[in-house]
C-alpha cells in the first residue's frame, strides 16, 4: 500500500473552506449566502492594470527573471519609498502571491524541528507552510478584551528557546483587524535584537489602516539583518488572483538564499508582473475611494455589532476584517448552524469559525471573524441575519462574558 | 549572527545560470551570444490565446478555486482524452508551473530522508525540489552511447532500498531528447509495482515527439495508485511565463493531500488559467507547425554536430534538446572558455555543460546539452561558432571516445 508522507497527513485542511459543502447545500435550497468568511475584496480591480497587460505586446510569453522583471522591481523602489520604505530592486524578489513569500522565508530562514512565535490569532495558513517547512509554531495569545494588542514583551519571554528563530506578525492583521502602534514595533524590535529572531513581517494590508499609519517592520532601525517583508498586490489592488507578492529583506545572505528557491521554480507569473507594474503608476489618491469604502463598512459592522445583546467586537484599526465575540457555545457548530438550520427572509451569513485562527487548543470557541468584503447594503442586510441567528440558536450562552457587555446589560 | 537554513546552503544554484555573468561579459564586448543554454523556445505563443486575455471581462481578478477554475479543469479532460489518458476533472489540480506539480508530489508522497530514483542524466531542478522536501535522490545512469536508453531494470533493483519511494522519469527527456518506448514504461511499471513505488511522470514535452508517440505513464494499466502527472503549459504552448501547470493522479489519498498544500497557497495565477483554457480550443493541428520546425532544427543540429570531429550526438527522440559529447577536458570549462576567451566572426555560443544534470560526481566532463530553440539561420550559426571553438580549444582532448567516432576515424 502507498502511503502519503506524514508532513501530508499533517496539513491542515483549510479551517475557512470546511464549511464550503454547508453553504452549498443552503443555496441548493435557495438561500442567499453572505460570504463574510473568506477575505475575497469585491472592490473593482484597477480597469487601467487590467488594460496594461490587454495592451501588451507579447510575441513569446516568456519566463521572467526568477527574482521578477527587473523593470518592475524598479518600480517597485519608487512604491516602497512612497510608504518610507528604502530598499534597492535587488533587495525585492517578486514571488507567486504572498504565499511563496512566506514559504521562500520560512525555507531559507529555518530548519526542520525550529519554532517561530506568532501571536495568536493567526492567519490559519501559517500552520500550512510551517508544516510544509518542518517548523513548529509557538503561539502566543493575544486578547479581544484590549483589542488583540501585542502580548506583553514577558509573554515572549516565556516561550523563547534555543530553537526559537522567528517572529511572525501581520500588521494591519489578519484575522483581527489590529494594527501595531509604533512602540509595539519597537517592542518587536527589542526581543529580535536580544534573542536573534528573524522578523517576518507579512504586510498585505498596509494600505488599509484606518487609525494611523501602518509602521512596517522596514521602519525600524538596526534591524536590517532581521527583517524580511512579505507583500503581495492581492488585497492593495483587488488582485487576488493575480498571484503575485514581493519577498523583501536587507539581509543578502537571506536574499541569496532565498534566490536559489526561486531559481527552482523558474519564475513568477509573466502576466501579473505586468499588472504589478502598472499598479505603481496609479495615483497615490487611488487609494482614498477603497479605504473610505472600508472604513463605512468597518463602522456599520462594529457598531452592528456591538448593539447585539451579548456581542462584543473591538474596532479594527485597519486591513478588513473583525473579530467578534458571541454569546455562543461553540463558532465551529454556529457557524455550520447559520448554514444548515437558519434563514432569515431567506438569507444567511456565513462566518470563520475563529478556532481555525488560534494555535492553542480550545481558543476562540465563542469568536468569529468577518471580512467586511460586501457592500454597505449587503453588509447590513448580513447584520441582520446574524442578529435574528444569535436570538434563535439553540447553543446560546446567557453568560455575561465582557465588560462591554455588562456595560451594555446596565 | 543571525543564520541562514541548513537546506537553504545545501540548495543549489541553478547550473543553467552559473555561466550568465560570462554571457553578460560577452555581450559588453559586442560578441552576439547564442543561446542554445536554456529552454526558453522561440516559437511564438498562440495569439489566440493572449487574445482570450485581453477578451475577457474581470471587474473582479478573485482567487480561483485552489485547485483551478473547474471550467479549466473539465476542458481539460478532453485534452487528456486526446491524448489517450482517461482523467475526471476531479483528478486534475492544477499548479503554478510543472514546477509546483513536481513539489507537490514531493511533499504529499515523500518523507525528509526517503530517496528518489532518476535515471541521470536529469532535469537539474528536481535536486533543488528534493532539498526543499528533504529528500535524497539516487541517480542511476543511463549513457550517451545508446542514446540514453534507460537504464536496465538490474540497475534500478541495486539501488533500490527500504526508503525508496519513487521513481521520477521525463519522456520526452530533458536533458537527453530521450523518448521512453512502450516496452521501457512497461519495464517502470514493473519496477513500481514491485517495489511499492511512485512513478512522478515529468510530461512536459508530450507533444514533442518525432519517432513515435509519448507513451505516458497514465497509459499503463493497473498504475491508477502509483503514477503521478507533472504537467505544464510552458513548452507545449510556448508560454512559459505564463506558469500554469497540471498534477494529475488517480490516487484519490494523493490528490487530496496535494489538495491541502494547495489550499495553503490558495490559488494558481488566474489570468494564466484563462490562457490554459483558451489553448485547449486550439485546433490538434496547432502542434503541426511548432513540431516541424523543432525536427527541421534537431535534423540540423544532430548532423552538424556529427559532422564535426571527436563528437557524438545521438539522435533525440523528442523535446528540444540534444546531448552532445565532445572532444574537451571539462564541460565547465569549455563553456566558460566559449564566453570568456572565444568568438568567431563576432559571435559565440552558449551551452549548458552537462554536468549540471548528473547526480554522480564527475559525469558529464565532456558533455554538453544543447536546446534547439533558435531558428535554423542562427542554429546553423551556432553551429559553426562550435566547430571553430573544438579547434581552437586549448583542453581540447584527442581521445577517441565513442563507436561512433571510431566509425567516424575510419
Amino acid at each position: 500500500m502507498l502511503q502519503i508522507s506524514n508532513r501530508g497527513q499533517q496539513m491542515p485542511p483549510s479551517p475557512i473552506r470546511k464549511l464550503v459543502p454547508y453553504a452549498e447545500a443552503a443555496k441548493k435550497k435557495g438561500i442567499k449566502v453572505f460570504h463574510l468568511n473568506i477575505g475575497q475584496p469585491d472592490i473593482e480591480t484597477p480597469p487601467s492594470i487590467l488594460d496594461a497587460v490587454r495592451k501588451a505586446d507579447i510575441p513569446v510569453l516568456e519566463y521572467s527573471h526568477s527574482a521578477g522583471n527587473e523593470s518592475y522591481r524598479r518600480k517597485l523602489v519608487h512604491y516602497y519609498k512612497s510608504v518610507g520604505i528604502d530598499v534597492a530592486y535587488d533587495q525585492i524578489l517578486i514571488t507567486t502571491g504572498g504565499s511563496e513569500a512566506i514559504m521562500f522565508g520560512f525555507f531559507a530562514c529555518l530548519n526542520p524541528g525550529d519554532e517561530v512565535v506568532i501571536p495568536e490569532p493567526y492567519y490559519a495558513n501559517y500552520n500550512g507552510f510551517a508544516v510544509q517547512a518542518g517548523v513548529t509554531v509557538v503561539p502566543i495569545t493575544s486578547r479581544i478584551e484590549n483589542g488583540f494588542a501585542l502580548p506583553p514583551i514577558a509573554d515572549f519571554e516565556k516561550v523563547i528557546t534555543p530553537r526559537t528563530k522567528a517572529i511572525v506578525i501581520c500588521s494591519p492583521n489578519n484575522p483581527t483587524g489590529y494594527l501595531y502602534s509604533r512602540q509595539e514595533m519597537e517592542d518587536l524590535k527589542t526581543i529580535c535584537i536580544k534573542y536573534n529572531l528573524f522578523l517576518f513581517s507579512d504586510e498585505a494590508y498596509r494600505e488599509f489602516s484606518y487609525t494611523g499609519e501602518a509602521v512596517s517592520a522596514m521602519h525600524l532601525d538596526g534591524m536590517d539583518e532581521n527583517v524580511i517583508v512579505m507583500d503581495t498586490i492581492s488585497k492593495r489592488y483587488s488582485a487576488c488572483g493575480a498571484r503575485l507578492g514581493a519577498f523583501v529583506t536587507k539581509n543578502k545572505a537571506v536574499y541569496d538564499t532565498a534566490m536559489k528557491f526561486a531559481q527552482a521554480r523558474l519564475s513568477p507569473p509573466g502576466l501579473a508582473q505586468i499588472m504589478g507594474e502598472a499598479a505603481v503608476d496609479l495615483p497615490a489618491s487611488y487609494f482614498d475611494k477603497p479605504k473610505a469604502e472600508y472604513l463605512e463598512r468597518r463602522n456599520l459592522l462594529v457598531s452592528r455589532l456591538n448593539a447585539m445583546p451579548g456581542v462584543f467586537c473591538p474596532n479594527p484599526g485597519g486591513a478588513f476584517y473583525a473579530m467578534a465575540k458571541l454569546p455562543i457555545d461553540d463558532s465551529d457548530a454556529f457557524c455550520q448552524w447559520l448554514l444548515e438550520s437558519f434563514s432569515y427572509e431567506g438569507k444567511t451569513v456565513m462566518l470563520a469559525p475563529a478556532t481555525g485562527f488560534y494555535g492553542t487548543p480550545g481558543l476562540g470557541k465563542d469568536e468569529v471573524r468577518l471580512a467586511y468584503v460586501l457592500n454597505v447594503q449587503d453588509l447590513g442586510e448580513a447584520m441582520d441575519c446574524l442578529e435574528k441567528a444569535l436570538e434563535q440558536y439553540p447553543g446560546r450562552t446567557e453568560i455575561v462574558q465582557t465588560e462591554k457587555v455588562m456595560s451594555t446589560v446596565q
